[in-house]
């Protein structure tokens, strides 16, 4: 099974499928999965624990995978980018700030240098700061993420960006939202919550439990959760999870969260250590309707691809022209 | 030019394209236009003015044309349905609230019971109620909607409904959305912002100006303008406009707005009147990126439904399975 578009051919893979570099989730053994079944695996570099990037890529083995960051937190810890790019990334994914000083150094290791953004005038500053392949991230996403949504952002950033390959992400979770991203003139898509329940995937097991249970009417886009864990994200992106009791509990009472922080900051974290998702993010998008049954990265990615194929080799059956 | 799907056969068209009955903007000629050029046009009888409905069903002239309601605005004037009906439009078309008893007179009549849904659970309750054909609206519409995004709401929605057509609305505005909503289960697409701009849109000129130049970023939702125009439309539905100056001034303070209400509202509805769109609401959705050219209605339909076809007829050619 094999589906050929401009970011195959750019990466050199089989299946334009890329995984989100979630945090914490995408660690290498996930990363290594995606990119063995055919696309591409990403580590989720997220806050730039220079350690933790190096345990992960060892344990993708020889299997090549590419590094995501978080660009905010990046530029806090700008050397993590040269150690990690020593140890021959297949890529670099940057999301969630200015490409600006990093593109250099990725440039000059001769690595795909892919921007995430949210909006057409992202897209259009990345596209000049020298990005390889830009990613079109949809509202609609799970955990970090802006207020644009998939299927409209998708074909305006393909129209802004001229010749770079565009990827589609946010609510993409099998074959249907694959084969629908080609039509809308993206070149592959990204799923992060269609992987959050992979064996391979380091995301806790009640994590995966109540995911495969999951209702997208369920998911909430705020900032309560980067409250909770005591992270200063940048208030154009917040974070969209599966609602629980802690989200019930405070979404609409942030005053209420900020006048017990210190007591609930340390709530979350005993909950998220002892995996108690009533409290802990359950950091899944809407796609997660999609998402049904916990199994190897593998089998997602041959049905992914599978499914797509039917559909496009039905493309033709649509139209009555000439009939 | 065509496109077959159980939409068209069930309607009896030949493309799989509706006409979003847009309050005040869908009148007769606009929805004659849209069913003329293959597809099925609804005007916007929104608010419910009997006077207005009648008169926009005798432009359409013998073309066959639907109705649209917002459902609780009907729930006041419930006598209108009964009206309409009387003048045998092509199909009844409700949004924004339960079917409840208007279920039974739609289907005495035997017209097509078109629901417009913005989740997975009011998707089941449509299909449960009698819903003929049930569209899955996401967030990025224009006008008013709610929360969940197309790409992954209407697969899951499909997942849901059974046999039941599903058609995708929310950011569709070219070929490129049209042969994706396919990709995803959609069994067609109803489009309004593709529209607004259409010759026989009884849109105000400045607004299909404003509207040709208008960027996708710059879209909100909101109750800012429900609030301007004195409309008390429940508040799990809100409005996507483009921001204009009214926005920027008052999105962030609607309890100034509140303590100025009176000469606020006085002073929208002047600018409304006046065709002022700094203050007037430039009802567009995200896809307005896509929409660059007012034309006649037929134009717009023509371009799509050709993207459409070539899009579709490429889809083999993506996979590379057995070459």
């Amino acid at each position: 099974m094999a589906i050929q578009t401009v970011l195959t051919e750019k990466l050199g893979i089989s299946a334009p499928v890329l995984l989100a570099p979630m945090a914490g989730v995408s660690g290498g053994k996930l990363a290594a999965a995606v990119t063995n079944a055919g696309g591409l695996g990403f580590i989720g570099g997220g806050y730039c624990d220079p350690d933790w990037i190096a345990k992960e890529m060892k344990e993708a083995g020889n299997t090549r995978v590419g590094v995501g960051f978080i660009t905010w937190a990046l530029e806090r810890n700008p050397d993590v980018l040269n150690r990690v790019i020593d140890q021959q990334p297949k890529a670099i994914f940057l999301s969630f700030g200015e490409l600006g000083s990093f593109a250099a150094p990725v440039k000059r290791a001769n690595l795909p240098l892919i921007a995430q953004v949210q909006s057409v005038e992202q897209a259009r500053r990345a596209a000049g700061e020298g990005a390889d392949v830009i990613i079109a991230q949809g509202t609609e996403a799970g955990g970090h993420g802006s207020m644009r949504a998939t299927m409209p952002l998708v074909p305006a950033v393909v129209d802004a960006v001229g010749d770079i390959p565009v990827v589609a992400a946010g609510g993409i979770a099998d074959g249907r939202g694959l084969a629908a991203a080609l039509m809308l003139g993206a070149a592959g898509v990204l799923c992060g919550t269609a992987f959050v329940v992979a064996d391979e995937s380091l995301a806790h097991p009640n994590i995966k439990k109540d995911a495969v249970a999951g209702n997208g009417d369920a998911t909430t886009r705020g900032s309560l959760f980067d409250i909770a864990r005591g992270i200063d994200w940048p208030e154009q992106w917040t974070i969209r999870t599966l609602t629980n009791d802690f989200t019930r509990q405070w979404v609409n009472d942030l005053d209420g969260l900020g006048r017990n922080l210190t007591q609930e900051q340390a709530r979350y974290a005993k909950a998220r250590d002892a995996g108690d998702t009533s409290i802990s993010a359950i950091i899944v998008g809407e796609g997660i309707d999609l998402v049904r049954v916990q199994q190897p990265a593998d089998a997602i990615m041959n049905a992914m691809i599978a499914q797509a194929e039917e559909l496009l080799r039905r493309g033709p059956a649509f139209s009555t022209s000439g009939r």
